[in-house]
């Protein structure tokens, strides 16, 4: 079942390798078919290199094995979370690069200080604050995915997809996994301009305006970057 | 019409992508055919893993398309508006590579502070001012061009073939767009240099005879770098 | 004697050159036939570019050559060290990996400050103490061995398995040689996360119930990361 | 005449861009044949994707072209000068390797922080004073090579095979061509691992007397280090 959407999901996981965003098992991408409220997402530790579409796990909404000869990833619900939070999400990203880790070693937002960020952030990608004790022994993944969510509040996480997870890493997402891939991606190219920023000069920001033109021309509804 | 420039135009553009300066559709190279007063120019958000010559759109100085099936790049107008003020460029490339941009969001130049630097740009590459609100809201494009051409002042193009745009990254020029892009990435590996130089020494600084002899060895009358 | 083993070791330094954590001759990696009270190691000085197994040396536990037509690396002696003390370890990896290394020339320990980092270690890698003059002296690569045992102290070697050593740089080990080789790349890349981490906010830290939870997913009695 | 020799020359200068320390032109290998006083060199400003031994210079003490098509590198006359002032010298490389110009830019020796440095190098990699504007006007890659005679002192070359030049980069040698661009590796991999340090702990230091038993150990009269 799903042979396209696993087919999708198993080369934005390899894609994730492509990019040099993770080393070995270090990621994880899923894509949900909103019709059948089924979602497709990598093995648990398998190695990227021996793996194929057979090995994606379908999975119900509850967590529960649909299909699949092995376990989903141990991030599983998070992206469960986000799936059931936002309709407008269609796949969901998780990595731990480099330079967004950084950013979540520090406990640090990755600020919006250029117009590479504004393509596609629409402000700072916003670190999470710690989860408690009891967040982290009880139900930890879920807990994760509920603190991304009461980070991001009422705002549209379309227009930021993507966050900093306060000593762990980089979730992002989009409107499919590839898409969630390209966040994630972007995410830690920023990340890595924004250290070497920060090291030039601390007190760098960006003008409002500046966000609003680069987010716009590109997402906005007289948007004319690209083709039509 | 124009095949050979189109040819020359899109294998600049690819070259970003080898020289490891770009990342999916993140840089755009034009060349002029001055006798024609065509540009030719990357097509807007176009992939470069599916680009071949025939993809490249050909504009007016006006910016109208004369040929190709593709919008042009969203950056068109700061390629035009470099064109017209300067008849000795005949190639610009604008690109995000992340050290440069590094620059451009600290608000910094790049200080001339050793011999690679000298044997190609002749002096520090300026950080233009940031562009007003106005001139980001109305015609930000040909804006970015304005404020390229305000801070090169009277200074010849081609000695400092290369800029930071403030809060957004570089954009080089030359006598082709093979030679922009290679401008554009050594302003690249001069930038990574420098970050770290300021790291290890804050006071960082070269003296001008210096900076003289190795661009005048390279492009001075008596150049005697290279073959004849 | 002792083939399947030597091809096994053979491959593990081979994976570290593949892995990006040395070039030259700058690492070595052994397994131990823990039966056999045999150790196969990597020869001295000898190039990746033209090893195979069959230049493997197989030694005894004193560093006596049992078999094989080059001499055993400069560092067995640290390696046998370990082997003795420790019946727990079936491989040892040495590098020096760059960012590992920093730490091991600033004196410092790699502190765990993310879930990269408790995945796989159980708290800071320690940073040995500086070697006598008399050590250094006199049986260098031997008291390499018993100062990285000394600083271990009554820790069980596998929950964190690697060090550094002063002015010298990272050790790994883990339960075959290719196991001990992962330990030591994800300690350079934790080693990296670190240096970016400390330069964005030198107060960095993680919560003890954090590094407790992803160590005891993945190594705990209850683990339940990837698959059984 | 001298085919081996230009063809190991050749090779060594393709070895730079193999190892990641050259781009375009930036680098220069030389190599000496004693017996017949003459200097086989790389062409100036020639490409290194286009390069045969066939396009090697061959020079003699003096400069003069004995054979080749090509003009020699301009920095010939600083390979010449280390030739006729070091006789135990058999190869020469110069490059614009990113983490050895910082040090340069910086106008800072690398310092001897760790083993990785003392396996090769024995003691400070020293930054020599920047030339006067006479010394650059006149002749200008003649007193480079003069500038690092007096810097090197009365020291053996062959000890700290190589120097920063200010504000320039990095000359290394050894006993023949190849020997010099391995030093020109390890010395860019050894300003990488230092910057970092200098980040983490900017009183980083190494005692004597761990610098004397690794560079013993590979280099003095009881090495034990690699093979006989």
């Amino acid at each position: 079942m799903l042979e396209e959407l696993k087919k999708a999901v198993c080369a934005a996981n390899l894609d994730l390798v492509a990019k040099g965003v993770v080393i070995y098992t270090w990621g994880n991408v899923s894509q949900i078919d909103r019709e059948k409220e089924l979602v497709v997402i990598k093995p648990s530790g398998v190695s990227y290199d021996y793996m194929s579409s057979k090995d994606m796990v379908v999975i119900d909404l509850n967590g529960n094995i649909v299909e699949g000869k092995w376990k989903p990833s141990s991030d599983t619900a998070t992206h469960l979370e986000l799936y059931k939070a936002y309709p407008q999400i269609g796949g969901v990203t998780h990595t731990h690069s480099t330079n967004a880790v950084a950013f979540a070693q520090a406990g640090m937002s990755i600020p919006a200080l250029g117009t590479t960020h504004a393509d596609y952030f629409y402000g700072d990608i916003p670190c999470t604050r710690e989860l408690t004790q009891q967040e982290v022994e009880e139900t930890y993944e879920l807990n994760t995915g509920k603190v991304i969510i009461e980070t991001i509040g009422n705002n549209d996480p379309l227009k930021i997809p993507g966050i900093i997870v306060k000593n762990h890493g980089p979730f992002a997402w989009g409107i499919d996994a590839a898409n969630s891939v390209y966040n994630a991606v972007v995410m830690e190219k920023v990340a890595e301009m924004d250290i070497k920023t920060l090291l030039l000069n601390p007190n760098s920001s960006m003008s409002q305006y500046i966000l609003d033109k680069h987010y716009m021309r590109k997402h906005g509804p007289k948007a004319y970057y690209g083709q039509k």
